[in-house]
């Protein structure tokens, strides 16, 4: 593995997650690199036999027919995505936190100083956010990606530096990015989804953090669903009526400045990578290659809120195959989240009027995930267990049904 | 505890669960009951205070306010029923199936051999059940409770016989059980809750199995809210149209035989027992015992679907402070489990288009309430994080909001 020959002891020692990364990190030798490999590895993506076999074990279950509800379907999808049935166990979960800074701060968007972003940065380290106290509930583990804070970060363990650059430029003065650096932040999302799989996680979590990161997200969903200004713009962390209407307007000049102001009727955005760079955020453009790169290992996601729902719209339009990778955890309270659910066509675990971000919703719902894979793998058999089904004739005592 | 002298040896060989259990089973000196002791200590229940310091805690921790939607809402609850904030996690969580069958079964509501309640009983000892790969999920414990299956179980680990009777009498030709079996079933609620909580669990989860417990869930939670026999009846494990129209037909006759067909207006049901005695199932009276029992200990429990609903329905007529302790897991599809929901005032925390039963529901639930217990213990402060608030001064580099 990773081209260590047996007598390269200096590889061997380094740690694994260390080894796998940096070794190729930034080197692609024979021209491809990750983001191409990832999406020619996600065009192979095909559910239909997997997701047979698990509708045809369901109807053996000892469980009526059609009982489990929404969680059948999620086990169909993970059926799907490994091909066999029943599917790995989605376990452990982690998440991967993508931080950074947005120029379009500048505008107003929000009454909170682009500082927090450096803080919550510390305050997920440190284990105090709502994040950490989710991931320790399902026993998932914290990793921060820093794809482009503002400042520079003091190097601290769980912090991964793969910062591309210093925050976004302000999207209504021009692009956010450049087309390379937007495709950069996608690499870091997909050598992150492989990092983290070869670490032995069975379930991919996307966490974001960035103060204004929500207008970034309203208008990339906009751009990629038709939705107008005022449909995708929110509340965010709780914005008042003022800031509402002069962050509306700033998602509005936006779009209009790169020619991304679009009706539902007019089609499929065809340069993803394009939008992102135009309006998304680096955050947006890792996450979108961290769910790319998990779909090319056949690794199942759990989507968070608007801003991994955003990504996940971008992501879907590099390869509309890797959304079978991903479960939708909740509904966050954003509206641009629930059009962007509605254009992947994924029905939420969850809807318990979050918008913390971070990942938690997702966290959430990681362990009905996990439980959708385990009936399948160890809910018995009507024949097994011995339990007479539906109509099958009775005897003695039950009377006639 | 439980009067065992020091030199009482004997009794301290005695496993804990059997010691806590068998020394006061049957036997209730100086008059009361764990019944009465449990209604008594339910009376004192004052969220107040438990309550208030959970939603000033909640203003200070580092998530944008009131970004916690629901899971906020649940740590509050737990805080009120505690007295204190944090609260105690809420874990282990411990499923009590209680098991019966139903004299109604003869009248052709279901499909299923009356014989599937002993088999499910079986497969729950086995592992084979949904319940048992949900509770494997979030490490729960899985209790079998015979409190009235129709034949005699052999005795077996994980399952307490304590049988009132061999399934209920038919509801329409009489009372399913007499006041007095109903008061047994209570009482073996109350003291299967008591035993849980000894035994160390900190969340309870009620679970039921008794093929046609769906026709007497709806009986009761019509009694209990004044709803019709159409509005209440669903579709229990899945059936056909011609079924469902006896289910119905039957359900109105039960009611109007014990004059229990009311309408919304008339006001609260002020006999739960005599209602439980009359269209009740042995495992309905259980649960009942069992949510109050809870209550009593200041120990949360998750409702599962409409048999605990309905179940909840008779516990909060004998004493409706006992609800503090109550979370709602889930919403069903049976019609009846929104009315005894909304009866109850609650918010269900998943609505995935679950009709199992077992307890499943309550149990994919059971992370959520205990993230929420966590959140309050373990998400920093403002203060304590060094993350500036909302609309503070911002230093020199994120420019104006």
């Amino acid at each position: 593995m990773n081209g260590l020959e047996p007598g390269d002891r200096e590889g061997l020692r380094r740690p694994l997650e260390w080894a796998v990364h940096e070794e190729t990190w930034g080197a692609h030798p024979g021209g491809t690199d990750p983001l191409d490999e990832a999406l020619t590895a996600v065009a192979d993506l095909d559910p239909t036999a997997g997701a047979a076999a698990a509708r045809e074990r369901l109807t053996r279950m000892t469980v009526p027919p059609g009982a489990l509800g929404e969680v059948a379907e999620v086990g169909v999808q993970l059926c799907g995505l490994a091909g066999a049935c029943p599917p790995p166990l989605p376990e452990p979960a982690v998440v991967a936190i993508f931080a950074a800074d947005h120029g379009v701060h500048a505008r107003g968007v929000t009454p909170w100083p682009q500082e927090v972003t450096t803080q919550m940065v510390a305050n997920f380290l440190a284990g105090g956010a709502a994040v950490n106290a989710f991931a320790a509930q399902v026993g998932a583990e914290v990793t921060v990606v820093d794809v482009g804070v503002a400042v520079d970060l003091d190097p601290a363990p769980g912090l991964l530096s793969r910062k591309v650059r210093h925050g976004t430029a302000d999207m209504t003065a021009g692009p956010a990015m450049s087309r390379e650096e937007a495709r950069r932040a996608l690499v870091v999302g997909v050598e992150t989804a492989r990092d983290l799989v070869a670490a032995g996680n069975g379930l991919l979590v996307p966490g974001d953090m960035g103060i204004a990161n929500t207008t970034a997200s309203a208008a990339l969903v906009a751009a990629f669903t038709g939705a107008s200004a005022e449909e995708v713009t929110g509340r965010g962390t709780g914005i008042d009526d003022a800031t509402h209407a002069r962050k509306t307007a700033v998602v509005a000049e936006a779009l209009a400045r790169h020619g991304l102001a679009r009706s539902p009727g007019e089609g499929r955005t065809t340069d993803p990578l394009g939008v992102l760079a135009a309006v998304g955020g680096l955050e947006h453009a890792a996450l979108a290659g961290f769910l790319l790169g998990a779909a090319a290992l056949r690794t199942p996601v759990v989507l968070d809120g608007v801003v991994s729902g955003a990504a996940a719209l971008a992501a879907a339009a590099f390869a509309p195959t890797a959304s079978h990778a991903w479960v939708a955890g909740h509904r966050s309270v954003e509206p641009a989240h629930t059009l962007a659910l509605a254009h992947l066509g994924r029905t939420p675990m969850l809807d318990l009027g979050l918008r913390v971000g971070e990942g938690t919703g997702a966290l959430l719902a990681a362990p009905l995930v996990a439980a959708a894979a385990r009936a399948l793998a160890e809910v018995a058999t009507f024949d097994a267990a011995g339990v007479t089904g539906k109509d099958e004739p009775a005897p003695a005592r039950g009377g006639p049904p």
